[in-house]
């Protein structure tokens, strides 16, 4: 996928090369001209549609990047809202060499995805080789499982953050870690601070900046609720009740990959 | 009321997968009126898909509510960023009666949904009778285009939010705007501000603060370019001049529409 952000909207197939000139320009570019960026966003059923979308909303609008999207199958990805979308790749289709191997979250669809021994096999064979690994939300919890994050300082949805102690990692209360060649961001939401931060990186401030204006990121958040301190013990409470089997599950789930990893 | 995202996530995920398997009995009936909410969100090529999913998040979770995808055929959606997403209803079969029909933006699809007379004839109509008409970014040009914001305070796309005055709306500079039966939010990333101050008007306050904590919308923008003001003189400029074309298109198709008015 081609584009610069603002001419970005638009484009399917191909940008005129004088249409990126004005972002190119001010862009430094880590990579040699010529080579385009891998990215792999994994998909799996039940994950949580705006955990993906929010980054391929700032990934896929970068100039001389390659956005794919890789599941099990051909077959439309049901999201756990309810929207389905389509795969780009199998996994065997999926480059090897990736620059940036990305796992949304969602807690069900976590869970799945670390009970299936493929695809967990693909995070640890792409994701050995990748030159950045990141998550958003409680995919942070699966790529711990597959045993990338041991020694890594990570965030994720703060259902699992305290989880990831578990599997070798160093949990941060933070919106977006960056450690490394690892770069988490908390739930859901917070997959836009992690990508812009993470578009940066890739291509530059000046690109990420001309993101946040074209994608009009001024948020206003009609409720100060966004976090368990702000929400206050009772709401944290009452939703922790809720989602507490789901959230004990995807742990289990986590524990029994971890029991096979080589000793 | 109490909210139950998380549960409503995993019944919106199980009638989805129906309705892909074409088991149509599962599809949500309208119960009586005031019972489940009836939500249509139209899709269009070359949409932008955050415009959609950010609200879909927030309104697809909410107790008792079916957000259906609208599009002219039943094939997949491509965005402008290359993402495809599945609609779920045809026009036709859309229900007639909505709480909310809402239109996402784009600068290329919103052109070519004010071209497309059976696009804006559905607007029109399922508009007229709509509980609330609501858009997020360039999607209020589409509603504008449709005579649906005459008399109305509305917001939109910095793009496009001042040609909203050509078609007898009032321009207002603000994040989300709700003036009597619309509500309209200003780009891309302010469908999430736009869906929340929704979510609490259909089912009030502590469902849209348990959906703040429970979707961690805490936002830490790493740059401050959110808006023209913010972004400042040189780069909106810039940007501008490249989307320059792109938003003229817009506006011509819409003074074009706006030309077979009745008088």
């Amino acid at each position: 996928m081609t584009a610069d952000p603002a001419g970005a909207i638009g484009r399917r197939a191909v940008v005129a090369a004088a249409a990126l000139a004005g972002l190119a320009a001010a862009a430094p570019r880590p990579a040699a001209a010529g080579q385009r960026l891998q990215v792999a966003m994994l998909m799996v059923p039940d994950m949580t549609a705006m955990d993906l979308v929010g980054p391929q909303l700032i990934l896929a609008t970068l100039p001389d990047t390659d956005v794919h999207l890789v599941a099990a199958g051909r077959a439309p990805v049901v999201t756990d809202s309810g929207l389905a979308i389509l795969p780009t790749l199998t996994l065997a289709d999926c480059p090897a060499e990736l620059d940036v191997l990305f796992v949304p979250g969602g807690l069900k669809g976590t869970t799945a995805l670390i009970g299936d021994d493929a695809l967990l096999g693909f995070l640890r064979d792409r994701g050995s080789r990748a030159r950045l690994v990141a998550s958003v939300c409680t995919g942070a919890l699966a790529l711990a499982a597959a045993g990338l994050l041991r020694g890594y300082r990570a965030t994720g949805h703060w259902y699992i953050r305290d989880l990831l102690r578990d599997f070798g990692a160093e949990p941060v209360a933070a919106r977006v870690v960056e450690d490394r060649d690892r770069m988490t961001g908390a739930g859901v939401t917070a997959g836009l601070d992690f990508a812009l931060r993470l578009s940066a990186r890739l291509r530059g401030e000046a690109v990420a900046r001309t993101q946040t204006l074209v994608f009009e990121y001024d948020p206003q958040p009609p409720f100060d609720t966004g976090s368990p301190a702000k929400a206050g013990p009772e709401l944290t409470a009452r939703v922790l009740e809720r989602r507490g089997p789901a959230i004990e599950a995807a742990r289990q789930a986590a524990l029994a990959a971890r029991a096979k990893w080589p000793a």
